[in-house]
């Protein structure tokens, strides 16, 4: 609750337009949905631009579909991550609409369509393995009303793959680097850009990846200014800030 | 070179105004001054937004005077990071004007002063051993040209602390978090405000810190959505992309 | 055997109660119930508060049935944590009226029910992921004897959720918090109440958690002095402190 | 701020008592006292049972000392750990009164004795190496109220030393176990009493210690219930703790 | 090839009773069998006192059986580690009379008894989840042709347990302990006894025990004097060094 | 594109021979082949002397056989990695005349036989464990065109097998030694001849060995001057720079 | 205290010899010298074969010197590891006849000499680099009793180096193996004698020995059967092992 | 000793030309300088192709000045690496004649001047910072006998330097390339030329570099086939192996 919101109420308090209790309960509660199990927080877009998103590992089909039904049924739109195709049949089911993203592991519904704009976030991927989580980042930009430009498998292996695409990175508002293994693309492409770049280690590969610490070190250590990084395999919360950044 | 750039070039070599040798070098040859032991990079400002910066630990007093100066007398700005006092003193011999910020330990030469601007970076730290760290972003990113609010010692152990000045941390354009320890203040500070939150992990503390580990992970972590991490005591590089975002 | 026992068996020895050989047995025993795969500690209630409890991963359904049965035949209650339903129904055959708990993956029997108290345990966690382990920890204490609050769902990517409660968890007489991730809850709620914290680090999540690394170091340098740590995913152990300190 | 201080304003400015504007700042305010580089807490003690202690690492003498000025201009107590005699004399110019504990490495200043107390906290270590960190525990508990009683030098590598010492470690109201190397003293503490047991991991070691790495992690293992564990060498931390639990 | 045998070689070879060309083949090969896949060291046992022991895992049933088989038909005895119910089955078709040890996993053909003995080996665990490692270095050394004696979870959490049997660890010519989570038993016990003490840490636990690495380092850094390690859950290996010293 | 090339070029454009926008594309795109979820770098082998090799783990049987059928249309050899057999016949659709190397998990598909070489590279190996990755060098090399010489099984615990091969081994150009567990076969190959080795760390194995580090950090860490590594398990990477080295 | 003692003691009290209050005294404490800051285990000789030996890291001269003279003044040996020749200077003023070993960092005093023997411990080391912890454990096993060879210097860069004195080597009682780096010589020797081998890795290295952790790791993994390992550098563990089982 | 070697001992033996216990010597021992801390390897230019080179740390200014006497004396060529100039002066007394490399750290003496070379080794290196380690490569190799090419702080942050200087290192008969941070370098460089790359991660950097270990994890997960690594900071044995390829 805002200072503003504060003396907005106290000045109705004051006039006597709300009772004692019920300011007391605006002042000490807020934007909250209890569910037993969970607790929906309904005013987190507001308060940081990023609506509640549900995380589906760990929970059962029944339970993403009841969160899910019950954003929907506030005519909120609705964003599950890392969700199987069977947590999509059971969310189908109270939310008409929804829409399964294969490769992004991702549930999305929303109503209505986004506006066309000029900025876009550039999502550039070093490898095929690095797909899933480039689209993870993707489709949670799009469902922000951010607009996505893919650029993929142009790690520095081949280099020349990306320069030949040098100009659509470098006319983003903000860039996201996906890779795996080494992680050099997030340095190269550090290096040739003059707007922020969000790095995203992939855990894809083998043995002294560690699971995707190998990417994630060189990216914390990249050497071109400009550059931050989020958790091993974290495309959404890459497209997260992405879409602040753009918006 | 991007193409606008060899699209001219190849005009003006089919017009006969440039020779062929000199189209060749052109094209094979950028932005580079040789001095031995080091190789300047003199167009990196034009191509990412941050001028060529100097990390001083490795190197010499001298060397460091040397590159400085070589920088000065091309006419370009000078920020040094991770400097002693001794180092300075060599430095400003060849940089007259040239500044120390004792608690940042960094060399900061600028020839002209900013215009004020009403976007700003708020950097906020979490105790009064993160002052370093946070000294460093703040100058840094006053070097690159932006305004930045300090808002330090603010940590959840007391946690009103923070909600006292929230108001000036959301309006920021992008808000840099310095936390060591656990590196809880980057969530919650996260979880409060609609701007990129770029976090910064401190290696201030002992035990199971690991050296900065413990907050490296958490803020790596992080619940709040919208927050990004940078190399553990990097205030540098959270200043670079906080400008990026900032302009 | 504590000095008092020694001193009235030596006393009925000197006054020829007890004889030579049962003396020295009694000296050089304890309470061990042999099994053959197993050594049951039978007086451990006595000694330390909390009664033998069976761990039961790695267990057969079999020896699990075989342990618990024995327990039962001797009037003792049971607990059988991280226990599968196909291990409980091997159970119930030798104790009737053992009950599962889902969610805290416990089997736990009691003959009698415990009085009602003033004074309870407050169990609060961070997200919908770290329900199995708070339940853990609820059904282990009221196993044990103590009154139990539940306050779930209540991380710090949206705060005013757990300002909303935080009375139920101040009037407590000891507060458990689990959570995973960046772990930050403990920091916040032990720089909020003045009783002590118990944290206890879930590993869920992905990547750079390390299955609870990231919470279990960002709990053991709390920011906030009164908070201590058990294992990753400890429930159980964070129960038994619980109660020893509630009682 | 809690409901029943909110209930109170409200009704005072109800009737007018109090003004708008003071009772928005007093809403949005809390016990802060700025100092520049540091914000204190001066409300800590009433919040957390604790009052606000200095961690000295990381700050001059001159830093420390005016901030325990501050506390002892105010009439508040006074604890200042992992300080060097350097600093205690600095502060001692601050403080008239304040001592130095030369192997806790503290510096104390408290007004009035406390009260004697039948409940104590039973300080154990296992050996020489791990006085510094018992002393910081016994000295902060004593600072906080509590009585303490020390049994040093009792590891398992002679567990009848232990055994001889037992019963004044059983009627302690809560035990510190102070341990390094393989720390297997905690745990059989842990199986001897009934009492909660708060485990101090010690970074005094070589080799496959890895700076307390080794002890830390026996103890987060240990197979006694009971035991929970706060940072490698944190004996401030389980002091607090400790103190909460024995008050 | 030793010096002795090297001298009666050249001996021979003197008095012409060896060609040249088998002499030099002689002082260049050695004992060993080659099998395409594999490369049987069948002096093993001659030189080490360890005859060539079979680690089943990576291995076919049929490729296991084949390996068994050849050391059957040479009138070795025959061990094989690590090894399941199904390759059992495979390797008695080629070994009759092989027996099958379920809880040691571990397949052992050996043509006569060995006589009895005094001097034995104890095998001493914490809990009933080290059964499998205890059991694999009880039978080990039984193949190997030493007398062992069993006592099992007698772990440190109830600590009379150990003293009730610790007379006939003491009597043993060597100790092995085996523990997890804590891996505490092997000081303890290391800390009463005057023989060599093998300890194994076990991988049996869970969160912070790293799949054994907590009792791995507990036992490197154990404060009994006397104490060695092995690899995690390589009940085989200590039995070996057992049994060389036992004999 | 090389100097050489560009002047080439720049030549033909000078002359009228090439259009302006032609020269422009020639000058900034490169041996590229998208296909939408990957971007085929068509002359790799051009450039780095190794062909674009495919690593199958990740992709499904039909992108994997797309991409195969891509590179076998036109006219380029094919090389798949980590495939199981079940998308060996997915290829085997799009590449007829491909064939699986079952221990190596290769695919293999080259059109014309190798001319036969003198120099030769030696792939040793410690275990029967280390054959897959081996086998995976081996296979690698010989599909790259380089003769492979295989001495399996002579790991230390038996030396006198290594000696009675070191002459083939010494005869190599290159030495490949896949060793896992303690990884010391490299060290005493390295120490004994006169010509590159080139190590890998093989995961095979338990406990402490931790996937593999156990040999990566011995390998690494080699007394023997002239030994470098590859990422554990990389049989691929290792027969590519020992290709390099041999022709 | 041993089950024959009491029976003895209860034997003595029974028959009127000893009063009740010296029997419950006898039967409650045992072998146990307090020094307020030290608790010395004086009969740990009787208890474990290996008497009370000094760890000097972490203890003051003074304190060192009143320690080592209580030993003296009871007439028992001494050694104190890890000694500076500074700490050496203050015992000899309490232990007269103290001898200082230079390399070993070792104090040792001892009344008489001890015996001549058949039976020795061969210590093996790699390198120079060595020669510390390697003189650490031959000091403290002629301390302890037992006769030892030298062979230094013989690492697997230069096999034949070991080859050379292998006899030495094959016939010793017990062998101890130092080396650092990846320390490949304990499985090479464990291969070729049948004896038992201690391992001690070393932390002498840089980079990727991560402080003796490669060489650490390395011993764990030893392909070679009868080898246990000790922490590192901790020469002084390995030779109590060693005596113990030479003895 | 080879079996040449072997055969025509034998056949002089055989014509009484070599005494029985000379041939047996000879059978036994190689080629050893015994010098009491040390065991000179005198053969090891003809076995490896490389002479003995000194490590210095941890040796005495005496020591490595005795050492490199005796190679200077019998005609041997000299280099320690890891020398300080201390070091040096103490050797120069011994070896007249010897250089010092500051950067490299390196003492090099050879009597003759090697013959010029076509083919020659290139040093790349990414950072200033990598200086140190690049001199120890390009010295060691030119040490050993290789030409070498310098190509210094052309790291990804500024490509284009890179792309400026790629001749140079494509007609390299093998390249080295050095690096700290994430480094990108080797991967980069691995992708554009035909030639083996051996790369050598840096220790320099702070936080997450964690000495090295995250330029280390980026080389051994290079995307780019034909790289293979060094241990942190070893210039010595990338150019050791270098220079075996190269001739």
């Amino acid at each position: 609750m805002e200072r503003s919101e504060i003396i907005s109420l106290l000045e109705r308090y004051g006039r006597g337009e709300v009772k004692l209790e019920a300011a007391v309960d605006e002042l000490t509660s807020g934007g909250v949905e209890e569910m037993g199990f969970a607790t929906l927080d309904t005013e987190r877009f507001r308060r940081t631009g990023i609506p509640e998103v549900i995380y589906s590992e760990g929970k059962t089909p029944r339970q993403l579909a009841e969160i899910t039904g019950r954003l929907y049924s506030k005519g909120l739109p609705v964003l599950a991550t890392r969700a199987t195709r069977e947590k999509y049949e059971a969310v189908l089911e109270q939310v008409p609409g929804a829409v399964y993203h294969e490769q992004a592991r991702a549930i999305v519904y929303r109503k209505e369509e986004l506006p066309a704009s000029e900025k876009y976030i550039a999502v550039v991927s070093a490898g095929t393995s690095d797909i899933p989580v480039s689209e993870e980042a993707a489709v949670t930009a799009e469902f922000l009303g951010s607009r996505v430009e893919r650029i993929y498998d142009v790690g520095v292996a081949g280099i020349h793959r990306l320069f030949n695409r040098i100009d659509l990175i470098r006319n983003a508002a903000v860039v996201i680097v996906v890779a795996g293994m080494e992680g050099a693309l997030a340095s190269v492409v550090g290096g040739l850009v003059s707007r922020p770049v969000i790095a995203v280690p992939c855990s894809a590969g083998y043995g002294a990846n560690f699971g995707g610490i190998s990417a994630l070190l060189a990216m914390l250590n990249s050497c071109a200014a400009g550059v931050s990084v989020v958790n091993i395999d974290n495309g959404f919360g890459a497209a997260c800030q992405a879409h602040l950044i753009n918006s």
